[in-house]
């Protein structure tokens, strides 16, 4: 598969993740929305859901839609990221590319569908949190180690799916991240995924919202990094892990 | 297949949709139901699960339930709506026929289950709400783009499960309709069914209400404009993307 | 298959039923729990998954766990109950007396379960709300009207499912009475099962609560009636359906 | 298959299981999270999606993560608990092992996770129940008749699920302890699992966390004693069940 399929693959796909998800945080925490309040599991089925969706848009890319999962992937020693797409410096570039420019892109959508709600919500800290995670509590390095812990569970249990088989095809990573969203999400909002964060974060600085504030690029690394960090020990447990069983054998 | 069958088909499966559909706004909206307030999670799982039931009500005809996905598919340029039904002018209108009788047909059922409710519930526009969508913010022109982004995620969406096998069935596009719900149901409620929400509102204008209001028609053409023209964008994008993509390759 | 295995299997199953049913409702409804004002919808995720765990304890006997159920497949003409239990009266007489006994029996360990719980409420109403349902509006024509509509839904779609291969199993008919309850139960609380209301109605009477006040017999006979209507109504328009179709075509 | 691959493959199943178990508490009940006061609906859903990923993670071991599965299996006569482990004493101890040490390391990483809500939040009691369960109303009987009750349901429901093929794979399992979660969860917190309770139960008592106060080691045998007895029963019930069937057959 060339890696243009690759590339408008995982832009349409990581486009409705980030539109989807984007989108339920405006219906609850923006001014006026039917969903007005609806609460933080609504927030998670959201996200959960929009992981749904992408999942069958970017089927033919095998639909990583996040840095962190590609991250994990290449350190864990796959020998393909998807069918036909070999493991290299061109590939892995490309995913990292389609995913920013994807999650970017829906985000703008999100904006759109969610606009009047922006001109009447008068808080800025909740247009971006539309956008982008912020900490419950800043800490530098706690929010780092929330967001380690939360991406570590993600790319370690979808490497382990393949050895269950079951019939649920991309149900079984959407119930995944509802399930990181409720458990781990209370500290950092649950990046977990550095497309997701900071695609959605330049369009919030790029956009012309009304009454927007700052993007907050203080703390823009750390959804970045932490899930970074995450998804390459989620690869290498999920290496090792084996080993040390075999081993242990 | 005869059209006289995909006729009763998408009649019985659309007045399912509505009946369910309805219902659950009528649950959390309607003066002394037992589940009243019961918050708008609730509801995108009820319209979800409405779909769900109506998919399986409808299989035999493909259960379209909404002109929109009827548009999208023929956009797209299917050769069938089903097995054994082209896609040609009078199958199209009988879709559309069905549908329309189908959701007008769930909506006064659904007036009758809670009939004493709707004779209790003293607020006009909440008695509108069970039948029809509304906008939070009125806006022509943004409450159109709402519905044409949430209509083009149902339709480009469903027509992307053809590609990744699960063993989801009906609760693949009932996820969907929940997510769509929860993620871009805050401005205008989304509608993204013409029928859905036309035929219930022709309903709402017949039926013998009690305190009834007005059946808000201004607004009416918009949730039936929108998710047409979101539903024929999802049918071009879905035909369009894999050709840019080959071409890309 | 013999009898008495379908006695036992539904015995069974229909005891998990209310078991799990009755036991959401004691966790939502009385003092001190911790679900206490859990929420409606968290009522029909307690019933739909009390179905699902019914209907694999049952599997043996088909699972029917409510006379509505087995009514409706008597009166769709089907050849056999399960596999090798041919329709007769006297099978129909074995369900009919499993799914009373197992509802019962439920309901009685769902009481030794929520004992202190039962012992420190002081709402006599709220304790038979755990066993059986009762009207948010008493209106005999209209209470009946809305149990006939809930459970010809039920009935209805089951017999459609087989119409739809889908690998959801006992997944479909739970996710089906989750959408019942959210969307239909709001007037009634949707017994939609004579033994789900009559058998905990039984055991409301004869169980020694502390505080208890009447079993509300006068009601009693509705959540009855109606589901046996609804049920009967949905095995005959699944049985015409199909006949009208192959006419019009 | 050998005792050390049982043995890990517990450990990190379980680990999984109570990282996210106690993550969605302590997201619930820690002052300053941004799932604070989520609601009990929630809490059940962290739970279910928990096991869910437990089960991907030690599907090699069969996934058992409770000792209440292990015995109730053993006393099921099952020949293997899982494919080459036969049913011994070691194998026995080493389930339990297993199912302890991952109890117990799930909950320390939760707490890293949640470390500046931990310090932030001033009840004791809720930083313990975040770990471990605790009763709504104290009582050692009634305490362990819920708890037997809750865990039968779990053992006697996943020894049917055999009988049943579907393709829900693990998600079968999540969503019975969703189920258990909602309906008989109010009394005491559901532990259903000696393991997911005393393994994080010493974990509070032995990290060093900011105003915790007692670990409620009183209580602490009860959802232990009681898993077990009802594990125990699940695994009689389901054993004899079938055999009285045949008799009455």
């Amino acid at each position: 598969m060339s890696l243009g399929i690759v590339f408008l693959s995982e832009v349409f796909g990581t486009a409705m993740l980030t539109l989807l998800g984007c989108g339920v945080v405006a219906n609850v925490a923006l001014r006026g929305t039917k969903g007005n309040s609806g609460g933080f599991l609504m927030v998670t089925w959201g996200w959960g859901i929009a992981v749904f969706a992408g999942v069958f848009v970017a089927a033919k890319s095998g639909a990583h839609l996040n840095p962190a999962v590609t991250l994990g992937l290449l350190i864990n020693g796959k020998a393909e990221y998807a069918p036909d797409v070999p493991v290299d410096v061109a590939s892995t570039l490309t995913y990292f590319a389609g995913e920013m420019v994807g999650a970017f892109l829906g985000a703008v959508v999100c904006w759109l569908a969610y606009k009047q709600h922006f001109d009447t919500e008068e808080a800025a800290a909740s247009k971006l949190g539309v956008f982008s995670t912020g900490p419950a509590i800043r800490s530098t390095p706690w929010n780092l180690v929330t967001e380690i812990i939360g991406t570590f569970v993600l790319v370690f249990v979808i490497l382990t799916f393949g050895g269950t088989p079951s019939g649920l095809g991309p149900l079984a990573v959407a119930l995944l991240v509802v399930g990181i969203g409720v458990s781990l999400g209370g500290p950092t909002g649950y990046a977990i995924n550095p497309a997701r964060d900071l695609g959605p974060r330049i369009a919030h600085a790029l956009l012309p919202i009304k009454g927007k504030g700052s993007s907050d690029w203080s703390y823009s690394w750390i959804p970045v990094v932490g899930p970074l960090v995450g998804g390459a020990l989620g690869g290498i447990v999920a290496k090792i892990a084996p080993i040390i069983i075999t081993a242990a054998a």
